[in-house]
């Protein structure tokens, strides 16, 4: 019972198909071989638009070398005060872009939204040289309280980038989720909607080690050509990554995988509902869910097996009312995750109530 | 009449006068000269402790290179979310420390308090390598709102700083004002207090260019050799700081001058305090003033010679009730304001008032 | 007939097959896995030493994060100046060390000699802070010049190192065949003879993509922890280098492999020699072969389907005469090169040969 | 008899007068007051030419601030291997770029050459981005061996450099000796040749604190204002800078004092030819004479109050024969060199002769 991450997961047989596919003979290095080439073409296919793609191996060195190429050093990055990239990837985004500041921002919503956006910005000082000027917002679609943004609120989110000449990046390590969860197009929620880099992750929905910097704004390729090389990013032997996401990406496997991830995400939640004593927090639209649990519980299910995390207080709503006695934990489902899985937890709670 | 910063002021005579006796002759560069060497001298005397100093030209160099100095790169610095170094330096503190995180917390006082600190830290992430770790806190000795720290308020702080191993940094920009505020000893505000590092600055207080970072943790002494020489902040005729150091500080005459300042802000505030329409926010301990006025008499007064800055609305505690038609300003006082000058400020309100 | 560089091979079977077997179900994320703890002990028997390890996913990370825990910012890095770090991996090691300077040495020697290195320490100025100081030595094992350093060369170059209290790094992306060449324990090309810290390799000698750090000097354990994750290194399903790794290691895979890669290596040049107008420029320990060759007969081979890349003038030796009409190339060998490979480029030079 | 450097001097009378006319009552702070402007105008009379200045305190800000706003952080920066910029300022050029690489070149003369650098280009790899690629070339007039770039020299350096789209940055901590000794146009030496950005240091000659980043390039004008601001070299009373600017420029006060350093220079090689047992090294256009005399004579003159610095050995041209009782040492004179500190100077060496 693994709902730790979505990264605890292996990858899809279908992804390691490809990997064993590719494993074959000679070919040139640093991704100019035939793999990453269809990789790339498939994504320009994914997404309807041309682009420029960068491979990398990590979530963490894709969102800053995306934001890396989208601002100068002496200015700021907003994101929500809950995003992944403001508080689990150390300090890498200041160490990518070589000094400009993260913003945390947005502290009442599970989602940053548009107006708390524009108030920031009313706010931030423009006294050049003494003020840092905001240089581009991220956000993360599916998000780290489990929740989708709609295409039009990227689009508001987008317009008020725009309009400050701001440049908006995206954080999609379940970016699968989300298009799965929106049921819409990929172009819908990125490009068409504003945003100018993508932080595309397969490696939590089905890949072994694939994350893609899909860049919009043709301005920033050769930036990124250099700060992915000389930060390590670039791997000798490239055809990894593109046999990765040329088997995730061919006939919507990606969806498929993301839609059974948040389908039993769904379940789950049904049934956690059913039980008396557990809490769940947000709305569940991906593979997210957060709860409210008695601690003594939590230590049951860890005990039987189950794997999650206790999850960071300040995230809980200041409205949901709980105990000392409470746990609060997300739970996270994956393409890997079973009806067997799920009936198990449930099972073990209900084992738990009757002691 | 200048209110709008007491850098708007030039250096008193007696600090110009060592500039004049010590521009003689040859001398050894980079610090290795009489005059440098006799103004640490007296800095040991004032803070009544063997120490380490290294002078500079801005506050920011001061600040941020006492920063670079106590964190590692992937760490963060807490700070008073209005605070200069993290409103005013642009990204200067990320770009010496080579990328440390700053923050800035507790949006809902005029100073940072022990308390807020602790809570904060209670929600700081403890997960290596993902969670970045709070490596030091900055607090400014008398802060951007003009509030002064008590000794028991540093020692609060330093308690929680110490309990959790983070070092503490005061911005001493405003030092001699918050000195003379308090009638204390140097040392009781500073290394008594558990203060690491000092950004002592004499450039607002009556010196031309002469910013000293004091050192009362001798691990850091190396590292700010270095530090200082490649930002660019050793100075090759190193008599210009010493000379102005060492007359700011003899007999008292820092102090001194500090004290009429303060004074003035006082005597400013009882009169303005007499003024219909003039709300004068904060306490007032040192030599800053914040307002709200008619945004036309701001307008009027501007108009009739009088300089000084609107102020950032977010700093405004939420309780002060305003309108659209008033401005929130700040005036500060220096050694170089007369009772002429408060005296033509308030007249000009009082001939505003009866138009 | 890729003779461009070894990493234009695939992983070996072996190594696949590990990946295939790691890619089952769940486990923890972030190295926290059973194919991770069991590389790290397979290295520390390898080895012979207790050691710290950090997988990562390149060989400029491997080098660069070496580096940056090695030395501060204001220090200086000493190599080779045809070194592989130095030439060609973009600025990396610079970001990595936060500014710290690469001194390229040596140009007259096909190997850093610790005669060369000790003239250059002699002439390095130590005023301080100006003078740069020297923080470490980096050297290659098997170099870029093809080279192998014996344990005697390694000895008094870390001799040099120690009495100037430098930190020594290898680059070990052929270190396998390096040991193949010396037909020596890894034990003693390493710590043994004073080395702090190496990069291992494995991509380009049988892993699809798997370099680790391996830490001889205890000191430096939490630096490379953040270091790693800050810039953007820890994957999160670390069993694809954990399983890589063991397998590579497991029963002397690694050095079956790279003993064959060299003794293909030796063929090919004896093979060579035999071949008029064709020169080989260094010794081939290990398998790095250089050559000049007519230009019209590289071209003819590269028709033929041979690759391989036209080498940096500069390393070739003063001494060596040679014409306009001559190309300076490098070939590599791999676990995958097969006597049929070898056959086909000697048999296409007597082709031309003939025409 | 103070010959260690031109720093070693107090700033000369009339720039000190400028600074205590300045000093006067309130102005702007941050360059906002009429001494900046005013010395900014003169600037570009001097230049004749629209510019952007930016005023600093140390030649180590001005070099590399200059240096950080031409290159980008994957690029090189070439030098002479002697430059004040590469071997005394630390690693600060590293730092302010955010990691560019500087590369000394040129071992075998005493100034950077046109055919050196293009030798250099040459043998630059161009494999992107491999190969880390040339941003800038660095020229210091008068350089670090006392030589003096004539008008036709900088032009051929610039073509080569705009032939390789590499920007142009000269040091002229001593431009105003060079200007002196060339008795040509500031502007001949500079933009009409095709420098992109020059440090001006007037501190080494006759200012107590002031250099200027002359910007010809209008395009880098953004950048230095910011990069100014974050790396702390931003002063609040902008007048000190100012002042001494204005009064160094007008009426040629800068080049009447370089002229009379230069002619001190020439006066003490002169007779230093006519004593036994000195050899002076290089030709003398400037200010800078290096010299080879018995240790002992060095030592005799520092015990009778001379000062001098013992120079890097590796700077020393080969085929100049030396023993090993000799000592390799820099003599500087400056705008306060007076007749009797040369004639003391020879007159030691005398007295020791006959000893």
């Amino acid at each position: 019972m693994f709902f730790g991450s979505d990264n605890q997961s292996c990858a899809s047989q279908v992804v390691l198909d490809a990997i064993i596919n590719a494993n074959q003979g000679f070919t040139h290095g640093y991704g100019d071989d035939q793999y990453t080439q269809e990789a790339m073409a498939q994504l320009e296919a994914v997404f309807e638009c041309p682009l420029n793609v960068f491979f990398v191996a990590t979530g963490t060195a894709a969102n800053c070398l995306s934001l890396a190429a989208l601002v100068k050093p002496w200015q700021t990055i907003l994101c929500h005060q809950h995003a992944h990239v403001f508080m689990d990837e150390s300090t890498a985004p200041e160490w990518f872009t070589s000094g400009a500041r993260m913003v945390g921002i947005a502290q009442t919503h599970n989602k940053l939204s548009a107006k708390v956006l524009e108030q920031y910005l009313v706010q931030a000082g423009d006294d050049l040289p003494h003020n840092p000027q905001v240089g581009a917002v991220t956000i993360t679609q599916a998000n780290e309280l489990g929740q989708v943004y709609s295409v039009e609120e990227i689009q508001s989110i987008s317009q008020v980038c725009k309009s400050h000449n701001i440049k908006l990046h995206m954080d999609g390590a379940r970016f699968a989720n989300a298009v799965a969860a929106l049921n819409c197009s990929p172009a819908d929620i990125t490009w068409k909607a504003g945003v100018d880099i993508l932080s595309l992750g397969a490696t939590k929905s089905g890949a072994l080690c694939a994350e893609a910097i899909v860049v919009f704004n043709p301005d920033v390729k050769d930036t990124l050509m250099h700060l992915r090389k000389r930060s390590g990013h670039l791997i000798s032997k490239g055809r990894l990554f593109g046999a990765q996401f040329s088997a995730w990406l061919k006939d919507q496997h990606w969806l498929t995988l993301a839609i059974h991830a948040n389908a039993q995400a769904s379940q789950l939640v049904k049934q956690l509902k059913s039980c008396t004593n557990v809490d769940v927090i947000f709305p569940v639209p991906a593979n997210e869910i957060f709860m409210l649990l008695p601690t003594a519980l939590a230590q049951y299910l860890r005990e039987n097996g189950a794997e999650f995390y206790d999850w960071y207080p300040q995230t809980l709503p200041e409205n949901i009312q709980h105990t000392e006695n409470q746990s609060y934990v997300r739970l996270v489902t994956s393409f890997l995750t079973t009806d067997e899985h799920i009936e198990n937890f449930i099972t073990t709670i209900q084992a738990y109530q009757q002691t």
